[in-house]
């Protein structure tokens, strides 16, 4: 049941997933059943370490990873977060005065901020920029490449337009750079939380070092995610404690949410490809619908490296913030950016802004699909906005 | 329901505790009616705003705080490195170049091991000693006061040995030195995570600026915890991102755990009292009748200034993990020292050495009560130890 209010349509799937019927079930049973420390000697213990253990085998077929290459974290900003500055603050720790990072103009929050501390603690970014497409160019990340480069940090796929970026190529490259430089740096980090649901995320495919995903992007539990640690990369930790999670992630297990994610990923996994199919036909109806009924609008972001649940277009001259609030009205909830930039009350978007249509960064609507939408919400969709355009 | 195996008992509630039936049904009803991000802007957006509003609201009561003092975490642990490590870091940011902080020798691994890291920061630490009754002296903690102490830290009662620490004093002896000194410094946090069952933690009594508290310490759900944080007093962040929690904890709001946590804390309200009571009687008989049945133990920590719910007791030369392993083939459930310790593969405890009983280090058990225990409970645990004990 997603939405109790079934006259509403709910179109902003990137910002949150509701959690699955079955994901509550299997939560709801270990915290009634399991509610021990994992790290406790005794019978009921040792059963947590072992639900704990088994979830976490259970994701390592997703990942196609180890076990013990999964740290679980409180959630995407953390993992985004601890790849970031706890590869910075080892690589401090071995030595290197200013670690430079690379990444792009279009990160998620959780990575920019994370980059902007590494600048307050002495070090160095670079912010690449993207093409008019919302694509990095593996070649402008060759050319940042520098003998102190620690960590490269790309998103799988943006949060806001969806676009999918060549992280396999970029793997293929800082592979092949550390191989000629004799180097076990850069690292490489990448943010599969929107990705997830629709890409393969086999991270050796990937030739990832660091991986995060967030259970609240993936019909999954809240307040748990995941940062996936190739074996044997350094990593100093962020949080100080008891020491589990082998030390880099102090805090008592939330074993209720590892099993609830641990689930999550099983449906995932078995809907990815029957859902990117049935999205992408109702992503290639919304696009040719919104472009007809409203001949100014543009779509931003490429059309084809893009995730199938994103529509992101643009309504030259008209108020983003405006045509939420419009819609909202008339049932439809969607968002004018990602969900964590009306915290900072700044209506205008900086990942469109990265694609050089500064005009549409303040007129632009981001519409994400999900498990319960229908090329009928779009028709929705799409009637409301010629409303509150004033069209009708 | 505690146990499902109802023949076993559990006497490990300072590790963890249940989840309270009702906490898990509000959790389950805020999942599926409250998904929404409570940053969307949209209806459902708003009415997990509303919804994470009233959730804090209600604590504060418990509390006697504002709302705004509430900063939610992923748990205690979070909540404890967030107050030394942010305190520390905003103290070296206005300029202090080597802040100074003043804790004690039995506080949690995630108040320790935070201050640890603020040495390797260019800190300096002072952990104060004990008494043999496991108490901080106030006088101690202000012989160590300094012109550049920043933060005292002290736990309003121990996780192994259940001693209540003098927080209130501490808290007007620290308010007489900032009015003496003209400073706002040193802050004063205390770790609350065990003491909230049990002890009135009105933050204006205690005169504290930062309380931390968990979820799983107080029948609530797991990977939520609290810190208070008093209006006005600095602190940095540690997670960068979205902004959320007056930009002092990034990252979507867990809100089914932020609703279940309230829920926890109005049940926690409305027990203290009784079980208080209660509990100190089965403590007390605990504690005659294993001192009468086996005439060398000792009670570790001051029989008075303690938790009614915890009794630790020394064995003299039984070794501490051969006891918990044997308990539990006898149908027991404890630990004997504080869980975290058990993943360092260290059967000593530290708390225990600090009382001066290093004999009794290696040779004690943890047995925490809750609100499942009985009479009956002790009397099986005593049965069940002379029986290890080769008594009978």
């Amino acid at each position: 049941m997603l939405n109790p209010k079934n006259k509403r349509i709910f179109l902003d799937y990137a910002s949150v997933t509701p959690v699955v019927e079955e994901v509550l079930e299997v939560m709801q049973k270990c915290a009634r059943e399991n509610f021990a420390n994992p790290s406790a000697l005794y019978e009921e213990g040792r059963e947590s370490k072992e639900v704990m253990k088994s979830a976490r085998q259970k994701i390592t077929d997703s990942l196609k990873c180890r076990p013990q290459e999964i740290i679980f974290t409180s959630g995407g900003t953390e993992s985004d977060n601890l790849a970031v500055l706890g590869v910075f603050q080892s690589a401090k720790n071995s030595g290197l005065v200013s670690p430079h990072i690379i990444t792009t103009q279009i990160e998620h929050p959780a990575v920019l901020e994370a980059c902007r501390q590494t600048e307050r603690w002495g070090g160095e970014v670079t912010y690449l920029p993207v093409s008019e497409d919302g694509l990095v160019s593996v070649k402008d990340v060759e050319n940042a490449l520098k003998e102190n480069t620690v960590l490269v940090s790309v998103m799988m796929a943006n949060n806001e337009i969806g676009t999918i970026e060549p992280i396999a190529e970029i793997g293929r490259l800082i592979k092949k750079w550390r191989e000629k430089k004799s180097s076990n740096f850069p690292y490489f980090h990448t943010d599969a939380c929107q990705a997830v649901l629709y890409q393969d995320i086999d991270v050796r495919r990937l030739g990832v070092d660091f991986l995060t995903l967030d259970g609240i992007k993936m019909y999954g539990p809240r307040g748990i995610g995941i940062l996936y640690q190739k074996f044997n990369v350094p990593l100093s930790q962020m949080l100080y404690g008891g020491g589990q999670e082998r030390g880099l992630r102090s805090g008592t297990e939330n074993l209720p949410a590892i099993v609830g994610l641990s689930k999550a990923f099983e449906i995932a996994d078995s809907l990815r490809e029957k859902e990117s199919v049935r999205l992408s036909e109702i992503r290639g109806y919304a696009f040719a619908e919104i472009l007809s009924a409203f001949p100014n609008a543009k779509i931003n972001g490429s059309t084809e490296e893009r995730l199938p649940n994103n529509i992101n277009a643009c309504f030259p001259g008209v108020d983003s913030e405006f045509l939420v609030v419009a819609l909202d009205v008339e049932g439809i909830a969607l968002s004018y950016s990602s969900t964590c930039r009306t915290l900072k009350e700044d209506s205008s978007s900086y990942v469109i802004s990265a694609l050089g249509r500064e005009n549409c960064a303040t007129s632009s609507l981001r519409i994400t699909l999900g498990r319960q939408s229908t090329k009928g919400d779009i028709d929705s969709l799409v009637k409301a906005l010629k409303k509150v355009l004033n069209l009708v």
